[in-house]
């Protein structure tokens, strides 16, 4: 049975979607809503191969979704015939807490559940929670699914997920690893099981997921038993502006000699550190790379770190997992420079990596095994789709129906 | 020449003291002066094979150095004659910062400069500082010197030491990985050496210094190249009361969701986590062993917690060096625990590390190679002695003037 799933990804003043039909998983369409409630706000969207945009006021999420209907039903531009060729939404939604380890249908109870992880998610789960709520309210009679970050972290085990701190903070506030970016991992996961020519639940693989954010995870017979983001985003690898795992006294420290209130601290750790705060110059590595190639030492400081964290943690996964099948790059960063895909498998051979350079140089954006014909374990780039990965738990939670 | 060597740990309310015969490495006398400035203080200390105590107030640390060096030169109880015959004094500092990357002399520069790094260990450096500064008043004639615990790990290279935050924050107030325990790791390192029969500076190692406090060096040719303490002993592995790495958001959500201060949450990392926190018994290895034995199921994460972190910085730190030639175990865990060795050690033949369970089995406290003969990388057990290492550095620096 075909179906248009449509897949919505709702920021604080914004809303992202794409547009598939289903089980072909052929793109329709695809925009990206900005600046929701601002003086002038900017609709950028694409069906087929014609681009279109439209600048105008949209005062919140409701007149969002609303203009991102009529543009995806203006059939002067090969739109939709009608609202109801929309057959199912689904929603990203960035924390499900302990209560989802998988994608569900939307009900009320689950709406509930949404806002009451607000507390582990505070930036995050709101906009999710305003976009279900609209989409709702204009497809009243679509069945729409949750897509959860957290959700395929949920089999960690309790050793992987605990923080040493009181168990208390645990038993009362779920202060534990959650993990996120579930959704890539589980994509790729699932293309490199195919790579290998395996069953995903006998492959074991660790994935790293080098975007803005960043995270690597830990997968054994398919299924994730580790990952480097925490409680909250934060923790892990060096991002874009994020810190990563850093000696939690710091925070302390600088509270106490800078006089800092906490809320200033997290948001310069979750804001001005990572890339930016090493290099002093951008978030984005494109730009890290070309300032360390023209010579600048803290560009080239910034890069060498970033690479040596994920270089640690491959390391680390490797102990944690034994018998690693693949080590897998994907996203923005993961995809494209092979400046860091190089630098993090160097001198790796003794633990099993074996990266083939000549391969690896220029690759941008595609499938590829980059390692050594001789190399123990493979090194695969694999292009991530979050939105496909969403598109395809809705289709298959509700084409069933 | 032969020299009586003075080793002093000042804490708080308390001074540890070891009195060596030099270049014979004789030890000759130990104690511990502990409640100083409490209404009861209690001195006890060993001579030769005979154990002494001598409860009386001690006003303050002058007091208390005092009463040593009385116990110390006590003819009946076969003591020195003579307050003359202590011929050097070796100083335990915690933080030298970027000053200090070797065992220095101490003059009145260097008080200085143990005194400006108060900032950066508000809790260890004070009494360290008086410690010294009793020490030169009483022996105002004996060449004194300062062991510093960051010492060691000054060889780090710029990415290991740099945290992704604003560089400013190094630049300005010197935030940055320093690292501790340098001592114990510099001392087992070089045991390791002439045990595998190499030279100390082609020797690559991890040492794990597993204490209440505990933390792992990677050591490439003989230089720390990476450690798990960072910029306070707070960082890295999981310890008896505190948290290690962690999700530095944990701090910033404990203050907003609790409404606590960030020195209670810094108390509360330090103080009531790690082993103590999950386990809700014990910071003791000991009474958290046989609790998970006995079936207490929070016991028996928190023991697999604090293995599976000490097996992921194994895989980290392989990845970073390379070439591994041993692993070592070392301090009151590492020397004793057979169970934690064990574990650690479990799964890693992929990696190189290939355990001999049954060698293993049941070692306390003695030197000896756990890892199977067709290991390609060694496994060793080595007793850590920092006392000593303070004595052969104080012995290296004074007996030459």
């Amino acid at each position: 049975m075909s179906l248009k799933v449509l897949v919505l990804n709702s920021g604080s003043s914004s809303i992202k979607f794409e547009l598939f039909e289903m089980p072909s998983e052929k793109r329709q369409a695809r925009g990206l809503l900005e600046k929701i409630g601002e003086e002038q706000s900017k609709l950028t969207y694409t069906i087929g191969d014609s681009k279109y945009t439209i600048d105008q006021k949209v005062a919140d999420h409701g007149q969002g979704l609303r203009l991102i209907i009529d543009a995806l039903t203006d059939q002067s531009k090969g739109g939709l015939k009608d609202i109801s060729e929309i057959g199912a939404v689904g929603h990203r939604v960035v924390h499900g807490g302990e209560a989802f380890s998988e994608t569900v249908i939307i009900d009320d109870k689950v709406q509930k559940a949404v806002e009451e992880h607000i507390q582990l998610a505070p930036l995050h789960n709101p906009p999710n929670l305003l976009g279900i709520k609209v989409a709702r309210e204009l497809l009243p009679n679509v069945p729409q699914v949750a897509v959860f970050d957290t959700a395929y972290h949920q089999t960690m085990p309790a050793y992987a997920f605990t923080y040493p701190i009181p168990y208390e903070l645990y038993e009362q506030l779920r202060v534990r690893r959650y993990g996120f970016h579930g959704t890539s991992h589980r994509y790729v996961a699932a293309r490199a099981a195919k790579i290998l020519g395996r069953k995903l639940e006998e492959t074991n693989l660790i994935t790293a997921h080098l975007g803005n954010g960043a995270s690597m995870t830990a997968i054994q017979n398919g299924k994730s038993i580790d990952t480097t983001m925490g409680l909250t985003p934060l923790e892990g690898l060096i991002m874009g502006t994020r810190c990563g795992d850093i000696d939690p006294a710091i925070i302390a420290f600088l509270a106490r000699v800078k006089d800092m209130p906490v809320a200033q601290i997290d948001n310069l750790l979750n804001k001005k550190s990572g890339m930016l705060g090493v290099s002093g110059l951008s978030n984005d590595m494109r730009s890290v790379e070309q300032a360390a190639n023209e010579g600048n030492t803290r560009a080239a400081l910034a890069l060498e770190m970033y690479c040596y964290r994920i270089k640690k943690y491959v390391g680390a996964y490797t102990a944690a997992i034994g018998n690693v099948h693949a080590l897998v790059f994907t996203a923005g960063v993961g995809e494209n420079s092979d400046v860091v895909r190089e630098r993090v498998c160097s001198n790796l051979q003794n633990i099993g990596y074996k990266i083939d350079v000549e391969k690896n140089r220029g690759v941008r954006g595609k499938e590829l095994d980059i390692a050594t014909a001789d190399s123990p374990i493979r090194i695969l780039i694999i292009p991530t789709n979050e939105e496909l990965m969403i598109a395809q738990d809705t289709y298959a939670l509700t084409a069933k129906k």
